[in-house]
């Protein structure tokens, strides 16, 4: 069985371990002060553009998002989401639980738009009996697979400005994102435009870890206290620190995104070719097939995948997604056994 | 400059980066539910003689304490630690950030007892209007070095179980307790007397990781909602089982302390040699020696380490820590460091 | 200008102030254990027919469902509401601010039915990625006005029990909801089909005051800390105890809202006498009668009341509260005022 | 049997209920928008000295502390009290629910000072491990009845301006406090010394109700969400705005409070001529003499207080209260039995 059904189903990109190998004995300072944090800090703060910005490593997506959540927000704010985000669907009430209510927009690409943060803050003017929307919280790539333009995004960016919203990109996917065909949005432009945006490491070969990038430092200056507060500062801060400054001292991070999206693409076209459609316009890693159910039943038995949605009696939409990991051999094998399930080649 | 501030200046056992090398390519389902993970807490079950032990794998220390208590405790209900305890000293409030009172019992030793438990029981009885003590947190070793006799925690065991009080054991330095040269305790007598405890890896040779075990499956029936809504599941759950299960299957775990121990107490040996006292009665990893200020000075020009407590206009305290990858050599040259400081011999 | 605009613009039924006056000047123990609450507490018990029934006294509707619904949920635990429920539209996130998700569900009558709570179960499975229904908010009478059938409540009650939901009426309106003309429900249906509910006074005529009942004391054994750290435990538990007894001695609550309804029927019938329409089926004391938009504006000269919604360009649905206080003189010129709109009669 | 046990024992001082039925039928705003309100804020404000400060009403104590703390705070903050101090003691850990810790300092008399501050300050300086102290709580009059001079307090406020700490001065019984007849602090001296206050109704006449002032509105600019999200918004304001209004508009506030200390300090003195000591050198209504146990057995079958404290084997400290409502009649008889117990009348 070989799985398509996520980005984390390997270790870490070979190179990643061994320099966790190098360096291993080297004695570091803990909590983040080593060495190798502190070079990979610089290295993305070239990479943005941004000398100021104030950068900390963490563990995992669900971590960062309740961290940047209950950090710039004030009890009685809200964050705006698109329906089909992360925060809201798949982090188990996350930022309830830091006392915030994720308030949601409609959306059929997984995107927001001005015109729906608009009618929330509509909805949510009768002060002082509703919570007080103070940000939104976009992801590049969606969860759908989808991505956001340079002009999307400068069109949010400015209105979340002009309203005193706070902008933050979730990045589990901003590799995919950025190297994708259709991209046109750089690393620089995300420093500019958001107040706060995450580089995500786990689904994108390292070990574990996300980059919190605060454009401002002005946004979080006591953001290490709540880091310790929340059980996120990691007494071997170095084992994050290595990794990023292996993922983005060469731009391995966008190579091992790029090998993923081309992945994905391959399946992509040949699902196109044998006259099939998709559920979103994934351009990404995740892709959304709507296949006949006989031929997703014949594929289950040799790959792991999620049955995403049901279409009709007769069809349903996978997701499929590929990664850094994902064997080009395998991703062909998928392509005949599909091409196999066509009706003219039973 | 040599490291004896604290016992993660390294990365991990060499072992343990074997591990995750081997395994690398290895797909598996995330979440915690990977093969090692599964493996890791088997071994751990067995060690600890409870085959209904429920075991979770999270990365560090605060986060361990702030799920384990926030899941056991109810909004009005508190915890009662030493005042030297960890949740009280170094956790930036994360156990009142999850809304309940630390209630503190002042120790000479860093160890709780009866006596202590029941004067706080007698001041906050005034029901409503003080929180209800419902768990007792003990550290072992505790912060001081010191560590819990079998009968020192059969008593507390004894008197938790009449008065209806959660017993947690922090085991942060539990490789260290356990095999210390005066301990009498087992991992399967923590098992049968504390309602959950739980085993520092981070400490003792992991890149990070602790193994929390609940000895009762019913006191946290849905621990993997509260693992997930706070941050602490990681995607890749694989890289702390792979850690655990090289640290458990061969007693790695214990060896790598007993190194640490042995280490700190040759140190503490030449200490007591040289006719200096300690502040703390510790036989494991961390010591506190008192010495005269020039000489620590002198020391901490070569060797870095934590200036704990001045005692008076001539001496302080400091705190010595050992780790798993302390070289023997280093301890001798501080070891004769150390005697060259002696006025004889100046 | 005449206030049609909620239920609390005076203060209290006058039988409630003389009773606080000739009360006054007796000496009672405090936080809610002086006689009167007493009292309040077993006249409850024998109207609900439930002799174990706790019950405590608290100063408003908000603080009413954050305590309630905070007292019963774990922390990963949700409650689902209608999208018109009270606590996710007008109560600014204190459900959220305790933690909980309040999940929607979309309903044109303001009611919760099993095939719409079935949904979110179905929705919310993925363990442990998304919180955990557990609890089912519902509002007798609801935010626009409609009731709830035995019938109804029955299917309710029995479906939440299986799924091992509770099930929590927020009775802010209830004496309103229980005196209405189609009304099939009892004290004694709500004790014994809902787990908790409270009886709503400060809509019905009370200074200030909602009694919360627990249908079995084992639900929340530990209320009276929660109350206290919540900040709603009244230091003179006696203001609300004394207006409870009042209301429930002898039936008053019931003849209040019998008023308020019948000065809301008086006006629906003349709005229906005109030809006009409405937007929701009430038959208590909200009603939402769809006028022209001129009328509305000759209206607004003379009467205070909310705009709740626009229909069309010509025309909008207007929110009439009636109270116990309403005088049925300026009912009959609100009649009269609103029949002089007819376009015949201008 | 005669309660000296509190001052909350009987219902409101009769100008107040006076009020209530006065105004009773008059439609107002909800939601501390009535006419009665914005006048007792003018009034306070006029009273303080200070005509932008910013002032909300609220029903109790612990709710005041809970909505303060937290509304100022961030979520790593925390706030510095005397142990005896009613957040630590007597609030069921509400600050603590609210996620932050409240580090104490012992002290005799109840009182904060500079010294204590600094030491505390130097405790937590480990950042980011520990929470961050950032807003002191003192009480005038204390729990156990001292009060603060100017010069104490003018210290503590330059020292808190110093080190950025706000000071919230708790004044459940300010009246008390300041009608005290060594009192030498102004409600102006608060005001422009504090960042922070309230004024106590509920322990000095009112049926419920402390008013806080934020001294500049800066502070707390959007705290009507916050009190509406933690249930402390009545629908029925007014009924808050009309007992302050007439607690300010003659002075009554302090003539009741005037009258509580009198009858407490007449008991003091006979205390004192019987040869009697005390426990603390209060001069408010809250006394604390220590008594011979068979003295206070006696004359606990006529009078209700509570036995705060055993001194040694033959004696206790009481606490006594009295109130707006002490009879002094009933204290005449008190020190009659307190006299009738001394030896030599025996």
């Amino acid at each position: 069985m070989y799985h398509f059904k996520n980005d984390y189903a390997e270790g870490a990109h070979p190179d990643i371990l061994q320099q966790l190998l190098i360096t291993n004995l080297q004695q570091q300072p803990g909590y983040g002060e080593d060495d190798y944090s502190l070079a990979a800090k610089n290295i993305i703060r070239e990479k943005t553009g941004n000398p100021n910005a104030a950068i900390y490593f963490v563990t995992g997506g669900t971590q960062t998002n309740l961290l940047v959540i209950s950090a710039l927000l004030r009890q009685h704010e809200a964050v705006i989401s698109a329906q089909s985000g992360h925060i809201f669907v798949h982090e188990t009430g996350a930022i309830e639980a830091q006392g915030h209510r994720v308030i949601t927009v409609t959306t059929d690409n997984g995107k927001l738009n001005v015109a729906g943060i608009e009618k929330v803050l509509q909805t949510y003017s009768l002060r002082p009996h509703m919570v007080k929307p103070r940000m939104v919280y976009i992801s590049n790539a969606t969860e759908i697979g989808t991505i956001y333009t340079k002009r999307e995004f400068e069109e949010l960016s400015a209105y979340c400005r002009a309203q005193h919203l706070y902008l933050f990109m979730d990045g589990a996917r901003m590799g995919h994102a950025l190297t994708a065909e259709n991209n046109d949005l750089t690393l620089a432009d995300i420093a500019r435009l958001a107040d706060v945006f995450y580089i995500g490491g786990t689904k994108n070969g390292a070990l574990l870890g996300e980059a919190i990038v605060f454009n401002s430092p002005d946004l979080a200056p006591e953001f290490d206290y709540i880091l310790k507060q929340k059980g996120a500062l990691l007494a071997k801060g170095r084992i994050l620190g290595i990794q990023f400054l292996e993922l983005f001292k060469n731009d391995l991070y966008f190579d091992l995104a790029r090998h993923a999206n081309r992945m994905a693409m391959k399946i992509a076209a040949a699902v196109k070719a044998c006259g099939y459609t998709f559920l979103t316009e994934s351009t990404t890693n995740q892709i959304f097939p709507i296949l006949p159910k006989a031929l997703i039943k014949k594929l289950s038995e040799k790959y792991l995948f999620f049955e995403w949605q049901e279409i009709d009696e007769a069809r349903s939409a996978l997701r499929l997604i590929t990664s850094w990991a994902t064997e080009e051999a395998v991703v062909d094998e998928f392509i005949r056994d599909l091409k196999e399930g066509l009706p003219m080649n039973k």
